[in-house]
């Protein structure tokens, strides 16, 4: 065995990084075993020392920026979070002192990837953030090692397991949005402020990670447009399961040839899904990823997204390949060597859907919406229309086959403008494989 | 980019050879740019130069054992398969030479993975052998890499695409072993000789690979007992469709404390899996592995299990994993640092049954059954029998709640001397997580 131990500094020891110090600590004589050499704390930071975690001998810092820049040891574990701020300060002096880092933090690698990837080759640092994606999920691994042999086409997960407890429960229960919600946030499965979670911008910071890492292309939360899963109502997911789907928030990022060029679209959106689907059953705290490659064709990654163990698992899966050597470029390829990629123009897409309206029950109504839809040639593959009640408003829901995207807002907007249409008319795309 | 390319020698051009010759040729330049070097064929051996192969300037060999030994190369790939053999000869030749290897060969690792991973440490090489199990799927790595911060109690997959595509076939038409395996040997899914699929030693090799990266310990056949699917029966499909199953060829491995020592069981057999059970919805061609750590909980990773391209897919990530350094013990951990484990002794484990019996309809026989049943501490959960036919035979179907194998097999000993049982009554092991 190498007597050099690997010296780490851990910058936050909230949850994850209570987690980390745990598994660091009980797993001490195993992972020296595996790694040939011991993984050993030296510093640590956090604003108050916390009690309960075993940190004797462990250099104590109130200061990250302090631990950062004087500290002595081999990796920074960043578990402070934030796409700048104190962590992107803390990364920063570590790279420049040629020290690796580690790191569970999305927003800050969705943000500032590119720079940091560039600062460690400058200084010959690495970098590793499987923690970032998927919790305890190794598929920043499997993206940039295992299925190093193909051309990736598509990257499409369910990355934020707030929103999908949220939606799972909605769908068990029957229950409304935000009374969900407020069960989530008493349960501490959401955040005091969901925003991130809700809106999508937690998943849009994981895929962009993860379109980076598929399509080799500097990583951009510009390029990612975003909606959340405020605007679900119990009335959708009610339809969904009569219909036969499940609706989840996916993020998917595809890449094809747009007027020959290789264009990329990452987008975050709540979808129905049918019970087939490889993420129809994936429910509560759990995430999953299918990538569709071109030699090893779709495969599925699932496990726990979030919580202290599966992420500190993450974070010492990382610290086990820099304690071993197993390392390379950030984003599988020298920042140099990553592509741009063109923005797929919106509209270009084709997807199948589901369209809630609220009409008032007027005659000559469905035939000013199938006008629409006809004139779109946008053609239509269910419709479900209970019960009459005329003069009052109804739900009328359709689900249409695979159509253009620009078709079907064109066809949506002018159904928009029918007077008997009580509701700007709700629109889910149906995903498939 | 390093000039020096990374040379390759492929011996056997079969399916998964040329998949892999295809994959090296056409993303020639995408693995260049990935691995910083360029990965290149310069060897090649087949008992005939195949027609249609893109092989121009590469040495040829019909002696696959001269290849290995005088070929320069810096690594073998061994795609010709067969537990020893010619694969064993060129392997050790290769080794020897202190050449890295690359196999997709299970039988081989299985039986002599211990020696030639002593081989390889003694001359400095490296053995890759992700695509022996679970095809495309980034298995090895994974639990080898992605999960190392984890003590692994437990593995278990769908991992022989034959068995899976039968079984999927037999549920979804009702047809009978015999005739869906007669189909799958129509189209090339099962083998002239299906034996090593159908009885499951294919997936008792794959269990053993996973075992011994799972628990650290070295591979052996040995340790696992074996149960194909001959005897699935088209009646045992329906009832398990009936009662919200599905059958599935399992590999499962665990290793527990038993008496103060942590032992290890790994079976193969076919089991019930309730419709949320992870692995229920792996359909034809797919294989799947669950693994459970103490710090990550559940994974799975599903994906295609064999074929050209996905084969393929997993022979280069290990070609790229040697082209960029990222080479480890074949094990996870050198091979004295492999802990031998006791197997656990048959009967230990608890589980829940389906049990199905063929009666003479007399009056008293429900009371002889139900009497062994609660002798024996085996509590009922469902039974199932439909009409009557006095004096005539028919099936009867129970699932009974977890309880010990031991006391089962005894209970069914015991019922299978009834005068009235007119068959050894079928026993299928009843999956949960």
């Amino acid at each position: 065995m190498t007597s050099t131990p690997l010296k780490i500094a851990i910058a936050g020891l909230g949850t994850v990084g209570g987690g980390t110090v745990e598994l660091l600590t009980e797993q001490a004589d195993l992972l020296a075993g595996r790694a040939g050499r011991r993984l050993e704390i030296v510093a640590a930071s956090a604003l108050e020392r916390p009690a309960g975690l075993a940190l004797d001998g462990v250099q104590f810092f109130t200061d990250a920026r302090v631990l950062a820049r004087e500290a002595e040891y081999d990796v920074l574990v960043e578990l402070i979070g934030g796409a700048s701020g104190v962590a992107l300060d803390v990364v920063r002096a570590a790279l420049e002192r040629g020290k690796s880092v580690v790191t569970a933090n999305k927003a800050m690698i969705a943000h500032h990837g590119v720079e940091l990837a560039r600062l460690a080759e400058q200084t010959g640092a690495n970098i590793g953030f499987e923690a970032s994606v998927g919790g305890g999920i190794p598929i920043i691994k499997s993206l940039r090692e295992g299925l190093a042999g193909n051309r990736v086409t598509k990257v499409m997960g369910i990355l934020n397991g707030t929103c999908n407890f949220i939606l799972s429960t909605m769908q068990d229960t029957g229950r409304d949005f935000a009374d969900v919600l407020a069960e989530a946030q008493a349960l501490g499965y959401a955040e005091a402020d969901p925003t991130f979670d809700i809106d999508g911008i937690d998943t849009a910071h994981k895929l962009a990670i993860l379109a980076s890492l598929a399509f080799a292309m500097p990583v951009s939360i510009d390029a990612v447009t975003c909606e959340g899963i405020r605007h679900v109502s119990a009335l959708d997911i009610r339809y969904a399961q009569e219909l036969g789907y499940r609706i989840k928030l996916l993020g998917v990022a595809t890449i094809s040839d747009i007027n020959g060029e290789m264009a990329v679209e990452c987008r975050v959106y709540p979808a129905m899904v049918p019970l087939s689907f490889p993420l129809a059953h994936v429910g509560g705290p759990f995430n999953a990823i299918v990538t569709e490659g071109d030699f090893v064709g779709r495969t599925v990654l699932e496990g726990r997204g979030a919580g202290a163990r599966p992420t500190a698992s993450a974070v010492v899966a990382d610290l086990m390949d820099l304690a071993t050597g197993r390392v390379g470029p950030t984003f599988g390829v020298p920042v140099d060597r990553l592509e741009p990629r063109p923005t797929a123009p919106r509209g270009t897409g084709r997807s199948a859907w589901y369209i809630r309206l609220m009409v008032r029950d007027e005659p000559g109504v469905f035939a000013d919406i199938a006008a629409a839809l006809r004139d779109e040639k946008v053609s239509m593959e269910q419709i479900i229309q209970r019960g009459r009640a005329p003069n009052q408003t109804v739900p009328v829901v359709m689900t249409v086959h695979e159509t253009d995207e620009a078709a079907m807002l064109r066809a949506v907007a002018r159904i928009n403008g029918l007077s008997s249409v009580a509701e700007p008319p709700r629109l889910i795309r149906i995903e498939s494989l």
